[in-house]
């Protein structure tokens, strides 16, 4: 049986598995530095459709067929899809897995959604409902700037606190059969508002709320930073990480030597012009697909901790002079 | 030990039980025909906030604090919270929720979301995640058709086909003390698309994915129309409802004799001009909360099957030209 931990977590004893998984991209991220390990790479960053919201949809049903393929599973077989985007009434996610028929639960979580679906995926699978669960999310550049900034024929200037929208889609399969990776917990994040207001510094909009789901995590489970081989961030960005150290340090712990963050790690910084750092709901989920399973399945990492973090926010809230809190959601993961 | 039934359904058997609920609606909402049974109703729709928005939220979190307050649990005793409204980028609840601290999940299932909420709500309860998880969905008629449709000054003409968003926000505690009123089931929906791009008929949009869950249940559970005291759609409204009970004919199932809609219980058709019927997030919620429950709670109604019924579109979706998909979540509730 499933034991709660602390205030805001679930140890799974006879824990769910990641049985696959699958990174689908656009060009900017090929050319990064995970580049070479992602599934599929579009060119053009229309994946064969008319418009960013449509190639998005595709990058999220691809998403899910390869991760299904990779495991030899029909879509049939999967009970429940736990899928969601950051576009306006989620529609990336519902065109996009529409065609898979799984019956589905559409989330929001911002640029933590990743983390959101994994974690009730596994809560299914562990509390018995279905042998297969499916986790999906996506992000797209072109469809992002036009949902939350400007036309991108505007051709504005970015600030430096500024976040790059990784243009991807990961999708997971979590179930009850064996394999090297499991999930051995997760903590649910709460909403963190320390009343920042700038939307073009997510980073500082979420590092609050990233702490917060990592000091919890810590004191749920009983571990120090020493537990974990990594802990890794969504998309908290190079300003998003000093502030998390610095706060993560006042609550008496010091994660320098164990952090990771999706944001830094898919773009390269210097040569990509990408400011702060990736970012979106991709970001952290084909980070997560493509680089850091691997090493997982492989024994080279024995225990993350992976928090995919989010700023919640909406071009009305933003105008209307409502701040940015943030939320932030971690997921333990095992070799094994 | 909860077991799946059939390929969408979960039928709890140490179910779950509904502690509390709580409604909170506008001025409109008071003057139709179950106006004297809402818990809250504000005069003139701002919740003494400055914005549609922040009104929304104000509904949410005063929801949520009536919820706890009549089963006298305190927020922080709540494991997880679920919730979602029909703002990009889920606002309504991010910033309802925020002042609670809880530990929470966004959803997004359009006007299908208090189904989404309870379902997940019901599931984390029988697994053992906590003792009490709390569900809260809100729609506002301001901040809906702000969002959807035209500026509320145009005051342009609506078609008859059109629904009237219900400003109104309902809550509901759900956990493992005994009650009268337990969630016995769950059909989570699939996306169904007929193709449909009208989003001025939103009622034609969703029916076909009503039919589909209510006709799921009834083969999962292995049951027929007569073994439901009522089922209730959400927002299908008179011309939904229709085509409802064509769909349901043709699948073999007659339900006309036992169909009730939200939409066209809330609201007076005839005298407040609401022409198809009431729809939003808050439509259903606080038609159950306010109606529904009551009645399962004094033993007038032994089981009913609630199906909230939401249409998947944004305004950017409907300027593309994509269809109109429908997803529709069943819940079993009994009484006991």
């Amino acid at each position: 049986m499933e034991q709660i931990r602390g205030s805001q977590s679930i140890e799974f004893t006879q824990a769910p598995f990641l049985l696959s998984s699958a990174s689908v991209v656009g060009s900017k991220e090929s050319e990064g530095p995970l580049g070479k390990l992602f599934d599929m790479v579009n060119q053009d960053d229309l994946f064969g459709a008319q418009t960013w919201e449509e190639a998005e949809s595709t990058m999220q049903k691809e998403a899910c067929v390869l991760a299904l393929g990779k495991a030899h599973v029909d879509a049939e077989k999967v009970r429940y899809l736990y899928g969601g985007d950051l576009l306006r009434q989620g529609i990336a996610t519902s065109m996009g897995v529409e065609a898979l028929q799984i019956p589905m639960f559409g989330l929001y979580g911002a640029c933590s959604t990743s983390g959101e679906a994994l974690a009730l995926s596994a809560m299914s699978v562990a509390a018995g409902y279905g042998e297969y669960m499916l986790a999906v999310t996506s992000s797209h550049f072109g469809s992002a700037e036009k949902e939350f900034r400007f036309p991108l024929g505007y051709a504005n200037q970015r600030p430096l606190s500024a976040h790059w929208t990784v243009t991807g889609s990961g999708a997971f399969l979590v179930g009850t059969q064996k394999s090297h990776v499991r999930i051995s917990g997760v903590t649910v994040g709460k909403i963190v508002d320390y009343g920042l207001k700038d939307s073009q510094n997510m980073g500082a909009c979420m590092a609050p709320a990233a702490t917060d789901t990592i000091v919890q995590n810590m004191k749920d489970f009983g571990r120090n930073p020493e537990d974990y081989d990594r802990i890794i961030t969504g998309d908290l960005g190079y300003i998003g990480q000093s502030i998390l150290f610095d706060l993560a340090k006042g609550k008496g712990y010091d994660i320098k030597s164990k952090h990771m963050d999706c944001g830094m790690t898919i773009f390269d910084q210097e040569t990509q012009d990408t400011h702060a750092g990736g970012s979106g709901c991709g970001c952290a989920a084909v980070t997560l697909a493509a680089f850091i399973l691997p090493k997982i399945e492989k024994g080279e990492w024995k225990r993350i901790l992976f928090v995919p973090t989010g700023a919640l926010m909406s071009t009305v809230s933003f105008n209307e002079g409502a701040s940015v809190p943030g939320i932030a959601h971690g997921i333990v993961l095992e070799h094994c």
